[in-house]
């Protein structure tokens, strides 16, 4: 048995660890300050940035802030990115996304972009140095999509995906959004199993419903929590095979109606963002099944105690917004089924009215 | 497709709801009364109880009320078994456990207990039946540990292990008290893998490591704060094969350490109790590997949104504290390892003198 000194130097410079000035040696996203200077390493990227993307949570600090006066947002957001290297709320501490353009990939960088590629990054603007040009003149400070110019750069890990030509920039992006739940649904569900999707008419539980399907499920429950929701889903037919109409704060009705529905299920996927689903995700998977939890109102200890409280032996998984390959999956779903594209449609207009 | 009718009966009573009061039809835990009435049905077991166990929560909160006053301590406890029919601290919402004698064991439960037996339950008080008879007048109040007669109701669904007659019952408590850990572990390990331990001196870090040994695993690495636990650990020979100190709540030195003690890992187990650990075992596991947390500190959105911001395909399980068999496997690990059981009894001893 031996103990290990000390490395004498940091291996994860992939992750950026050469753009960060302050405070040195934390991630990227840790960070206060970034070098967003334009040369790039070999294994990095560079994009022409067209578009913010804010994370609602921080647009909504500004504009309270501020009282919605769309000068003082303006510089509040040109001073941060100034003054930090890329745009992180320091109020909320969240970013949001972009999109651009490749302007120059290095040779050593394994994201596999080609100059003049249109891209949306899958990483949080809190890791992405970020330089603006244009003073943000064209944004009116009314919503969290920002018209910008300026450059970024993306690291060798880092996730970026191609806008495809064929679908709307704001159709694939809400899609974007949620991709890392179709993967994971696809890669855990196997042939002939019986899936339980929690919240199934949302956009991550469609997409999820239609991988479940796609890797072989027998039988996929869509469950939401009103009438007018299951119409919507019923509407939009093949997307699942039942539809229950449950609160899934409530475990035992929920798990009651799941099981006279075909339950209880091998897979049950939580995509609802409500709290106190836990109980009744467990309660609805038979024993040795599986749960993943992919609504950030997930509480840990609700579920772990949840279960041993239950004493079911079930697999519960934390929903990883990466699995790789996970845009493409999810933009093919869309392309391949309609009535997935027509409610996804739906719910993306119906969302940019809420906003 | 069609939508499933609300069923017209519960299939659930395996879980207690029969014992619920109030509210009617959530679950025993959920309860604000149970039912705890002597006469079992037929999958039920009657525990004739010896000693209550409060949660930590619990007790501090009772004392700090009662300003320590041992008679107004006991009133209160007293007080909130015999209105609600267990033991949950209404304030805190916690339990704890207990150990008695297997009184009656209906023909049909399935927990495999026979009369005589002493055990340990392994669900919470919070959703077990009781009755106290002898009004608490053996505990002196200054302890979570309460002396008592009485009784508890185990529905089929349940956990309680039997005591061993070999090790003497603290030790047996302590080691069920965190045997999720092993028993997920060794679940998960695979031959020949590397397995990272983050706070491997502990009690579920250095049965987990056992357990990864138990499993086939190739390296085991033990990652530990201080240089005191780490003398602890090299003192407690082959629960591991390399140590390393770092603080893990530093993503990029705790990675790098790790790097050069032999992983990434295959598998890393998070058994620290401190927030933060997230990002930090998520870069210390390869792409593809596996992430076990059980330390009730994980934040779930710190997790996913960790891993999603280092592109890491990583598995993350959240740590279910009921494993099949597990009691039985972490005793069996204590009784075969002498070294973890010298560790062990020395955390116990610690931990006594702490409370």
């Amino acid at each position: 048995m031996t103990t290990s000194p000390p490395p004498s130097s940091s291996p994860t410079s992939r992750l950026g660890l050469h753009r960060v000035i302050d405070p040195p040696g934390v991630l990227p996203q840790a960070a206060w300050r970034l070098d967003a200077s334009p040369e790039i390493a070999t294994d990095e990227v560079r994009i022409r940035v067209d578009r913010l993307n804010l994370d609602a949570a921080s647009y909504r600090q500004l504009r309270e802030t501020y009282a919605a006066d769309p000068d003082k947002i303006r510089a509040a957001v040109l001073d941060i990115i100034a003054t930090r290297g890329k745009m992180q709320n320091p109020v909320t501490g969240s970013g949001g996304m972009l999109t651009g353009t490749v302007e120059e990939a290095g040779p050593d960088s394994p994201l596999g972009l080609n100059p003049g590629e249109r891209v949306a990054t899958l990483v949080s603007l809190t890791l992405t140095p970020l330089v603006i040009t244009d003073s943000l003149y064209r944004w009116d400070g009314r919503s969290e999509q920002i018209p910008c110019e300026g450059h970024a750069i993306l690291f060798a890990r880092s996730v970026a995906a191609v806008l495809p030509d064929d679908l709307p920039v704001p159709l694939s992006l809400a899609v974007m959004d949620v991709c890392g739940a179709p993967a994971l649904t696809q890669r855990v569900v196997t042939g002939g199993s019986t899936v339980v999707i929690i919240g199934a008419a949302g956009k991550s539980g469609s997409l999820s419903a239609v991988a479940a399907r796609r890797a072989g499920a027998g039988t996929v429950i869509g469950v939401v929590p009103t009438q007018a929701e299951a119409s919507l889903l019923r509407e939009h037919a093949g997307l699942v095979d039942e539809v229950v109409i449950a609160d899934a704060r409530d475990p035992v009705a929920l798990s009651a109606r799941v099981e006279a529905a075909g339950g209880p299920a091998d897979v049950t996927v939580v995509c609802v963002d409500a709290s106190g689903c836990e109980g009744g995700a467990i309660l609805s998977t038979r024993q040795g099944g599986t749960v993943i939890f992919f609504s950030m109102a997930t509480s840990f200890s609700a579920a772990a105690l949840g279960a041993e409280g239950l004493a079911a032996d079930v697999t519960m998984l934390v929903g990883n917004g990466y699995v790789p390959g996970h845009a493409e999956l999810a933009l093919d779903l869309i392309k391949a089924t309609p009535t997935l594209r027509a409610l996804f449609e739906r719910r993306v207009a119906h969302e940019g009215g809420r906003r």
